[in-house]
């Protein structure tokens, strides 16, 4: 049964007239076509007893068509209503709904007043976010295919930003060269904006890359991911320049060991919370506990924000096929900041990372 | 008065208890501090007659505290409910609040849901977003200079990219050329993946920059903008290699006349749906009306999909301080597709680019 198919049956399940799909990803999961309309309306509108269709742009309209999608596909044009144009494509269909099923994580409260005044008679009680949330995590062959691919252009990505620190350079010099030596490659998007961070600078979790100067003798870390095919890879390394402090150094071994053995007991059957446990134990044994300030881990796939979220209290216990990152962190201010990360994907007895580029101390420059 | 304090006055006047505001853009616009916290929560809760705070998961506490945000800031790790949390927090302030007002345009329906269930006496009537839109379509002086520095990055760009073009290249490589000449000055953000697209591929108007080759005697399209401290340029230029047809060169003409004689036409007193028939009736007259299939312009600033969105059907008079695109485009499939673009702001007497980029038809290569 295709994904459509399972999310038609479930609307039928549910006795909604119909899902409005509104999550670009989830559309894209479901249809293969991706595109993010910002505050145009892109919809994919699925009964349970007969052929879906797709409400988009204009603009967007041949494209759709282009990635193969067999069902209808009616499009506006910038200054025409959708809500309206959406209810009377609708109304072809089912003349009077009165149950509509929506995904409540993407869909903003001023669209469900549109929908609720262009469909006066219906209740929007059914949310099929869960249901979606349990078809994504799971990765087929084939998604895990393209999360390999886009794990190989994370570590060409530390190759060649680790050739690119020097002392003196900034860290923003060193993103202009990995980054351009991925669209040399012809790899143009990253997952996210690259963070490459020195010294006591990356002792900012959510701060940013800027013009701060590599100094001799300090830690530098790395958190970059691409995109292959609406699939991310997602990646940290934090490497030496030159001689860190023992403190450093200890901060280091500390931040690895939690790593390592969290990824060691990565397999099918203990939960989410535990495995979050596994890192932070070590971490907090050492006395660096309140420095992890953020979660072990958390899902992804086609984005950097899926489930299975690795923290405490998420008790969903780890299947084949769930895709997530593992990736301790000790920040202290003013000394360092240390984070290392793979992604992994469980697999029938452990797990397998998506990037390969060595976790021991690695030193450049 | 402040930003903010308009924010407060306007919750005061609709009698709400206080405004939740969830957008990531205006909490920068209100406070100076910006964070996409994609699936965890940030927002900025306004009361009418006591200080706001704002509510962040731990990691961006110390950043907000850094940008000089003065009232109080509460963090939640990712384990905790910050539902419960925002709840406790306003309860100490208003301990039954029966009105609450949203930014209904950028808050799901299922953390509407969650507001529901921890503050189970209150309506969410009222929605702010009108207002926020208000204040944000009028761009004050600071803002217009940034815009001009970000608009200053984009004609920078045009020259690095124009020079990169040569007959057998890909699009790609161009692409890489010109954000690596960004990257080197400091420039790390685009506003959106930038558009490169060469021949009969600038007919998909919402196609991506692919591995196409440049061939001699074709039209190349640039769309690209980079962002300066929060703000974002914009502009699209078309551009030739070789020797286009007459065909090719007839529709830049028109293009090029549709673009000036819209830009000269814009000024304080005409409404946007004006300006976008100002356009639109040339390029119509000449006989490729079918082949602009988007509106004139969309308003700009923090983003590309700002306030006011020129098109027909929107009667808004322009105003000094409003700034918006101006990009009609010819897309005619197999023959070429061409768009001139420049953001401008409205002055008091007519209006002025962000970007100086010639328009007459370029020869590269």
């Amino acid at each position: 049964m295709s994904k459509l198919q399972q999310v038609q049956e479930w609307t039928e399940q549910h006795q909604a007239d119909f899902t409005y799909v509104s999550d670009p990803r989830t559309i894209q999961y479901l249809t293969g076509f991706y595109s993010d309309p910002i505050e145009r309306v892109l919809a994919l509108i699925v009964f349970p007893d007969q052929d879906p269709f797709m409400f988009a742009p204009a603009l967007e309209v041949e494209a759709i068509k282009d990635t193969g999608f067999s069902f209808p596909v009616y499009g506006y044009l910038d200054h025409e209503n959708p809500w309206q144009m959406i209810a009377d494509n609708v109304k072809k269909r089912v003349t009077r709904p009165t149950e509509i099923a929506l995904e409540k994580n993407q869909l903003s409260v001023d669209r469900l007043e549109q929908l609720q005044h262009v469909f006066p008679d219906a209740k929007f009680n059914q949310d099929i976010t869960p249901f979606i949330n349990q078809l994504r995590v799971i990765k087929t062959a084939d998604e895990i295919e393209k999360l390999n691919v886009a794990g190989k252009w994370a570590d060409f990505a530390f190759e060649k930003g680790f050739a690119a620190v020097k002392a003196g350079r900034t860290e923003q010099q060193v993103v202009a060269e990995l980054q351009y030596a991925l669209m040399k490659e012809g790899i143009m998007q990253m997952s996210f904006d690259t963070l490459v961070q020195a010294g006591a600078h990356a002792a900012e979790p959510h701060g940013a890359t800027n013009a701060t100067k590599f100094e001799n003798n300090e830690l530098i870390l790395f958190d970059l991911g691409t995109i292959w095919q609406g699939y991310i890879s997602d990646a940290s390394r934090t490497v030496a320049l030159g001689k860190p402090t023992e403190k450093q150094l200890d901060i280091y071994q500390v931040c690895l060991e939690a790593q390592l053995t969290a990824q060691a007991a990565a397999k099918p059957g203990i939960t989410a919370a535990e495995l979050d446990k596994v890192a932070r134990d070590i971490i907090t044994k050492a006395g660096y506990g309140e420095y992890f300030i953020h979660r072990l881990g958390h899902g992804m796939g086609m984005s950097e924000h899926e489930f299975p979220s690795i923290m405490a209290g998420n008790d969903m216990v780890l299947q084949p096929g769930m895709c997530f990152s593992i990736e301790p962190g000790i920040y202290i201010p003013g000394v360092a900041g240390v984070r290392i990360e793979d992604c992994v994907h469980i697999t029938e007895t452990g797990c397998e990372p998506f990037t390969h580029t060595p976790k021991e101390l690695t030193t450049v420059g």
